[in-house]
């Protein structure tokens, strides 16, 4: 890389403040970059570095004025920006070989689209359909009579079962298992009959889904993931949830069965979620939370039980007062002792018991 | 599917309440059911919707007998009789073919029953024995000298170390990892060297484990799953922990090492067990609860550090009168303070401090 | 195995208490231990079994000297000691082929040092270095220009993307993947543009690594693993997350972006640790415990939010005593009643309300 600031500036469609020739040769966080590179605040709690940065330039939000040596690139979203730029600057992306790996397995009835890439020990079985510009991994396993879009990328090692549909532009990375069964069964005199688990999974365009995830497929009808769904690693996901379109779902996540999460709710990492509940439209699930009942839109809850984050942040508050206030009872109490004391001088009266 | 209601009552032994002749084309939610569509009720939440469902049929408890434009079919167990009807009309199940796929690598010594599948890629070392009837998937690894039993369902990419023995009838989903080495340490000056992990894993008949599990093998002798036991995704079960029969494990729990759960136990999700304890017959630990100590036979606990539900309830309520309390204790002060006031006039008294 | 008490403290450089020429036959736990087999005690809970364990010989710490029937076996570290017998007594351990399996996909410009293996359908794309020693299992996947040290063992299914770099004699358990992309998204108007992660992952040297783990690869920089740490099965590790020498994380522990861990570090199992932030060298992070700010380094933190042990327990000692404060407030509201009745009767007042 070999891009002048005003250069960059161009790219992102930004406004410079400094000087606009100084060379930049690489990107870098802020604490880390050295002189000659560039990097960017989007995240309030790095602004104070600004200062102590090394940094040639950095990518800044629109509100951002300070006179400080580094060139300063103002945009409207820094990480965007700074995504743009990662994309020019960063090493060569990695290409896999086109057309279907003589090794990998296809299975009879199976469609695949153009300019794919189907890479060594995938097994593709009877029926699948794959849409233009996917990219199969190695050991791949998709099931039979699953219907995957176009311009996916599926890692290596990514199992999909049978009968699943995945939409366009999705992203799905190693060891993450979609439609297994979900997990049902009926007692009967302690004995756990399996349920059959005879529904499938639907994921829309333009959803990524991280690493060693589960997806279970519904026990009838659909476990549905929305489009533009983002899902981290390890994340559980039951039988017959429904995720809304541009919904986040973090680390470690775990949505137990049949449960509905809204349109563009964050669920934090390893936070969970009891079945059979709804989550509203542009709710925040906190880190950890434990959600055992309905979320209704646009709140923001927080703890075990999870509740409103407010509320949540008072009773901690209040907890931490805890022995504040033992101490304060205890000194009422000696207090009204003295008083029954002097009252009952008063009276003339002889001391009760308790 | 085409069938009356009364066929499908005389397949699950129940009781018509309603029309027997309706013909029934489906089977599906109670909320998603359309006309001419089965549905079930098994969790009570669900039955005020057994008014409004467009379902043609619904299976139910024998103790519902609502008259609704639904013909109803009453049972002993709806969701095993809607399991039955399940496996009637759902979707024609995957076979697999039958043999040793010619790609499969089979070490020396491996003893293979009779009517199996081995999938494209799988990998069985040196001694392993499988029984008859079991579906070995596409990539699965099993290491040397383990003993499958038969009837096994092994999903794709399941990994199996050496010398694990696994009963009859069991179900893998895939990415689950049985027999990795127990975390074990010993540590000399800051240093943690590996502790030999020379022991094994022993599940019994019946078992079902969902996708990217780990069941990690003992440090010597075995760490044990009980006959009938049911394992959801993505949970840990560390080295040396012992099962008994029947228990059920939801998605995300951790169980510490050397840790023995009884029979019959229900361990909700994202629970976490700590190591060296004993949790008692036909107990209840709650989703998210951070186990600290034993729990005996026949208990619900709850919440972290898990209590007793009923404490652990009665410590929620009593926190949520925690703002009640500070503002009552305050007010009692005031009344203290007029209290002393009034008794230091009687007395004639100057003010104290504090 | 058949050694003396006598010869098994040689190995472990231990002092005999009892009978020296007792022979040895077996290895086993100490409540499980039959006659003529030898067992240890490490955790100080397990001292009360050495009155009852059937062993014949017991290594222990220096400071146990009882006087039972079996041999005791004194050493510095009983844990140490017993893994080095477990070694000479534990099943033959599993070899491999030695070279390159033939159904192995080995790309261009490959390097690869002496004495490996590599097993069956492992796919190792172009530019890898693998370094003398290394054992790559069946089906292993990994990525271009990605670096392994010398005496590696790669378990089945484990997934190295790209351009990692990994040390000397580090382990990696089945189904792990590393170098996956780090989950950053950038939300212009509601929708999710994805953040480019052209960073990487570098591993130090004797890092052991459980299964189904994920480590992502950082945004830009590197997510960082230092030498002698020690990760249990189903952790998370975001990117630009970095973890100094010898920390131990336990089971489903979660450590969100660019969070700093020091050396020396415990992470107890299925803890969460949010980003940005820093825990200090030597600090212990509790099982469960939800981490959402900088830790100091030496201190000991427990509960969520995490704070300080002592601190936390006081917390929860005072919430048991909860029930009882309530009470007391009660009886104290009622005495103040019965002054104030007095007092005002003194007065020759009316009862106030309220």
């Amino acid at each position: 890389m070999r891009l002048t600031v005003k250069e960059i500036a161009d790219v992102v469609e930004g406004v410079v403040i400094g000087k606009e020739d100084t060379l930049i040769t690489g990107v870098s966080g802020i604490k880390e970059a050295k002189e000659g590179e560039i990097t960017f605040i989007a995240n309030n709690k790095y602004r104070p570095l600004l200062k102590s940065t090394k940094a040639s330039a950095v990518i800044v939000p629109r509100d951002i004025n300070n006179t400080v040596d580094a060139s300063l690139i103002q945009v409207e979203n820094p990480s965007l920006a700074f995504a743009k730029i990662m994309t020019l600057v960063g090493p060569e992306p990695i290409t896999f070989n086109p057309g279907i790996d003589k090794t990998a397995v296809i299975g009879k009835n199976v469609i695949i689209g153009k300019n794919i890439s189907i890479q060594p020990y995938a097994v593709i079985e009877e029926g699948v359909e794959i849409g233009d510009g996917a990219v199969i991994g190695s050991c791949v396993y998709i099931g039979h009579y699953t219907k995957i879009g176009s311009d996916c990328l599926i890692y290596p090692h990514v199992i999909i079962r049978e009968r699943v549909k995945i939409g366009d532009r999705v992203i799905i990375h190693p060891g993450t298992v979609i439609g297994g069964d979900g997990f049902g069964f009926a007692t009967v005199k302690g004995v756990h009959h399996k349920i059959p688990q005879i529904g499938t999974v639907e994921i829309g365009d333009d959803v990524e889904i991280g690493s060693n995830v589960t997806i279970d497929r519904a026990r009838f009808d659909t476990t549905y993931i929305g489009s533009g769904v983002k899902i981290d690693n390890l994340v559980q996901i039951a039988h017959n949830v429904y995720i809304g379109e541009n919904t986040i779902v973090v680390a470690q996540v775990g949505i137990s069965g049949s449960t509905t999460i809204g349109k563009n709710v964050i669920i934090a990492g390893q936070a969970g979620i009891i079945g059979h509940i709804t989550v509203g439209d542009n709710s925040i699930i906190g880190g950890k939370a434990g959600v055992t009942k309905n979320v209704p839109p646009n709140v923001h809850v927080t703890g075990f039980p999870a509740r409103e984050k407010w509320e949540d942040m008072r009773l901690q508050a209040y907890s931490r007062r805890y022995p504040e206030l033992i101490e304060k009872v205890k000194r009422l109490e000696e207090k009204i002792k003295k008083l029954e004391k002097k009252v009952r001088e008063m009276y003339g009266e002889e001391p009760e018991d308790n």
